[in-house]
C-alpha cells in the first residue's frame, strides 16, 4: 500500500456528505491540517497534531509549504470534444450580429458540427487533451463530457471514441454522455421527429452496447427538440438503461424542467426559465439543478434564479458548459464568482455547487466532491491565504498543485506524469 | 546597443497611434510577424520576411515558437499598496450584509485604513511585490498606483515610499497618484471640509516636493467629498502642479464628471452615473473615461454606459481598480471580457481600452500601449491560436511570456530576472 501524509496545509475546506445537499451548513474547515492518503483514497484527515499520532511506519511525507486544500472541482456539464473554433463568430456577435444572421452565415452550432465531422480523431484528441490539461491546472479532477457535434452515426461514435482515448491517457476522470440530440442536423432540417426516430433506431442501441456511456442528454428547446420529441427520445434512452440529463428551459419556458422531473433525470441543466412548479417537481424527483452562469455571461442573457431553486428545495450544482459557441471557459472558480455576483449565491453555496453537488450531478457523490475518509484522494491545493480567495481574489488561478487518485498530477502549476506520489 | 529579433510570432496585434483614440479603426494585425528590439525600444515590426532583409549583423534571435504578440497591458487605476484583506467582509456581503452594517462592524475602506496604518513598510512592500508579480504574469507592463489607505501624513507618505521601493525592485512600471482624499478619516468624521484643509495645508506641499507623483485623485461622492470640497482640493493640487484624476459619479450622479472636465482632468474614473452633458464636456476637455467593470461586477452594481461615452466622443480606457474591497482582481483580460459582455463593447474597443487608451489615461500614449517603431518594447506573448482568445477563451491566463523595456521578465509563465534578453 502506498501511504502519503500531506502536511503544510494551512486550511482544509470541504463540504461533507455522500449525496447532494440543499443546505450549506455542511462545511468543514480544519486549520493546520494534514491528510493521510492510502493508494487512491483519503484514509485520514484532521489537524496535523491529530494525524501525527499513531502514524503507520511506512508513511511518506509531503510538505505543501502552506497551501489551502480543497476537493478537486467536478465539472458536470462539458462539451469536451470538438473541431475548429468559433472565435470569428464570437466577435461578430459583439459587433451586433444576431443569432439568425450568424446561422445564415454558416455559424452557430452547425459550424462546429461541420468542423467536427471534418476533423480526424488525432486532431480532436490532441485538442481535447490540451483542454483537459487546462482543466486540471485549474483544479478540475472529474468531468462529464458529451457527444453532440456529430449528429450522425459516424461522428457521434468518433466523439465517444476520442473520449475513450483521451480519458485513458489523462488523469482527469470522465463520465460520458451521449447527446446525439444536441441539434437537428442539416440532413434532417425541419424534421426533428424523423431525426429522433433515427437516433432511437440507429444510435441508441450502438451507444448502449459500448457499456461506458451512462447518460443520454437532449437539447429540449423551442424549434429544436420540443417536449414530445424530447420525451420520445428520453423514453427510448431509458428503455436502453441510460440515465437522463437534459438541457432544459435555457432560452424559453418550454417546460423541460418538468419533463426532467417526470423522467427522474439525474440533472436538468441551464433551466433559466424553469417555472416554480417545475422546480418543485425537480426537488421532489431529486433532480439536481445544474446552473451554467458562464453561458449566461457569454451570451449576455438572463441568469438562472438560484434562490428560487434553493427555496424549492433543489440541490444546485454549477458547471462551465465548456463549448466553443456559448461558453468557452474551463474555470469552475469563475463559475463560483459569477454565481456569487450574478446569481446571489453565497460563497459556501457556490463551493458546494462545484464540488459535492457537482459530483452528485454525475452520480459520484459517494466517492467524489469532499475531503472525507474513504473518498477519492482528489485534492486541489491553493496558493492563497484562505479558500475565500477563490472568489474574493477572482480572475486568477489560485490552484498550484493537484492530486488525482492519490497521485500528484500538478506540482507548482506544472503538469507532471501522474504515476506516483 | 542590444539588438534582438523576435520571431515565431503567429500574429502581432496592436492599436496604432500616440494618443487616445475614440474610434477602433486603428488596429493593425501582422501575420507571421517579427519584431526587432533595440535596447528598450521597438526598432522595427513587420512580417518575418520583411524583417529578415537587411538585418544588423549583431542581432540576437529569439524564437517564440508560435505565440501571439500584443502590447503589454496598461492598468491606469490601481490601489496597489494596502495591508490586511477584506475577505471576511466580502462573504458577509454575499450573505446579505449591507454597506452600513459592514461599516458599523468596522469594515469597509476604514478597515483597510486601519490595517495599512498598522502594517510596517516591509510587509506592505512584500505584499505589493507579490501583486506586481501577478500583474506581470498576466501581461501588465505599466500601472498607475494610488495612495489613499493612510489618510494621515505618516501613512500616506509610507504608501508612497513603498511605491518607490517596489517600483525600483520590479519590472512593472509605475506612475504614482496621491489620493489622500480617498475617504474622510475617523479623525475628521463628519468634517470633510476640515480634512481637505488639512490635506491642502499639510500634505500637498510635501507630496509635491517628492517630484515623482504627477497626479492627485479624489473620491468625489455623496457624503464623502462633494463637489465644493472636491473642487477646493483639486484646485489646490493644480496650484502645486499636480495633474488631476478623479473617482467620479460612481454611486450617485453628483456631477463629478463635469468637474473633471472643468478641471481638465486627465481621466475621470468609474463615471457610472455621469450625465450626457458631462460626457460631452469630458470629450471637449479631452478627459479620458476610465471605466472599471470589475468594480461593478464585484459590488453587483450598475455598469458604466460605454456606448454613451463613445457616442459623446470620449476616449474609453479600462482598468481593474485593483483594491481589497470593491474590486480585488488584476486581470485586464477579464476587464475586456466584462466590457464586451456587460458593457456592449467590441473586442477591438476593449483591446484599445487596456492598451493605447489606458496608456493615454496616464499620459504615456506616446511611448506605451502599442507595438510601433519607437515605442517601448513592452510586449506580452499569448499562448493561443489568436488574439481573440483573450476574450473568446475567457477566464484563463493566456500570457506565457512578457518582455518589459526590452528584457524578458516572464518566460514560459515564470518570472525571471529581467536583466537581459
Ligand atoms: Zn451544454
Ligand atoms: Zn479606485
Amino acid at each position: 500500500m502506498n501511504r502519503v501524509l500531506i502536511e503544510g496545509i494551512t486550511e482544509a475546506y470541504t463540504a461533507t456528505g455522500n449525496g447532494a445537499v440543499t443546505r450549506s451548513d455542511v462545511m468543514l474547515r480544519i486549520e493546520d491540517a494534514a491528510i493521510l492518503v492510502e493508494d487512491d483514497r483519503i484514509a485520514r484527515i484532521g489537524t496535523r497534531e491529530e494525524l501525527g499520532r499513531d502514524l503507520p511506519a511506512d508513511v511518506a511525507r509531503v510538505d505543501m509549504g502552506g497551501k489551502v486544500a480543497i476537493p478537486c472541482f467536478v465539472d458536470p456539464h462539458t462539451h469536451l470534444v470538438w473541431g475548429g473554433d468559433r472565435s470569428d463568430e464570437f466577435n461578430r456577435r459583439l459587433h451586433g450580429a444576431g443569432y439568425v444572421e450568424i446561422a445564415a452565415a454558416g455559424g452557430g452550432i452547425k459550424s462546429t458540427v461541420r468542423q467536427t465531422r471534418a476533423a480526424d480523431r488525432d486532431a480532436l484528441a490532441a485538442k481535447a487533451l490540451r483542454t483537459l490539461d487546462t482543466m486540471l491546472l485549474h483544479g478540475v479532477g472529474t468531468i462529464e463530457a458529451k457527444s453532440g457535434y456529430g449528429l450522425d452515426l459516424e461522428t457521434e461514435i468518433k466523439q465517444l471514441d476520442v473520449m475513450d482515448q483521451v480519458s485513458a491517457a489523462h488523469p482527469v476522470e470522465m463520465v460520458q454522455t451521449f447527446m446525439g440530440a444536441h441539434e437537428v442536423p442539416p440532413e434532417y432540417a425541419g424534421r426533428p421527429g424523423d431525426y429522433v426516430d433515427y437516433l432511437n433506431r440507429e444510435l441508441l442501441p450502438i451507444v448502449a452496447k459500448r457499456g461506458n456511456v451512462p447518460y443520454v442528454d437532449i437539447f429540449c428547446e423551442k424549434n429544436v427538440f420540443e417536449l414530445d420529441d424530447s420525451r420520445r427520445h428520453l423514453e427510448a434512452a431509458a428503455a436502453h438503461g441510460f440515465k437522463i440529463r437534459m438541457h432544459a428551459d435555457e432560452l424559453h419556458p418550454l417546460g423541460g424542467a418538468g419533463l426532467a422531473a417526470e423522467m427522474g433525470a439525474v440533472s436538468a441543466d441551464h433551466i433559466v426559465w424553469a417555472s416554480e412548479e417545475h422546480m418543485a417537481a425537480m426537488a421532489e424527483a431529486g433532480t439536481i439543478a445544474t446552473l451554467l452562469p458562464g453561458t449566461s455571461f457569454f451570451l449576455r442573457g438572463r441568469y438562472a434564479d438560484a434562490d428560487a431553486f434553493k427555496q424549492a428545495g433543489c440541490a444546485v450544482a454549477l458547471s462551465t458548459d465548456y463549448n466553443p459557441g456559448s461558453s468557452h471557459t474551463v474555470s469552475q472558480a469563475l463559475m463560483m464568482a459569477l454565481a456569487c455576483m450574478n446569481m446571489g449565491m453565497t460563497f459556501e453555496e457556490s463551493f458546494i455547487g462545484v464540488t459535492l453537488n457537482a459530483a452528485a450531478a454525475i452520480d459520484k457523490a459517494a466517492t467524489h466532491g469532499t475531503l472525507e475518509v474513504g473518498k477519492k484522494a482528489d485534492i486541489a491545493f491553493l496558493d492563497a491565504p484562505s479558500v475565500m480567495y477563490l472568489v474574493y481574489y477572482w480572475g486568477i488561478n489560485h490552484v498550484s498543485d493537484v492530486m488525482k487518485d492519490g497521485n500528484f498530477a500538478v506540482r507548482d502549476r506544472r503538469r507532471i506524469d501522474g504515476t506516483s506520489a
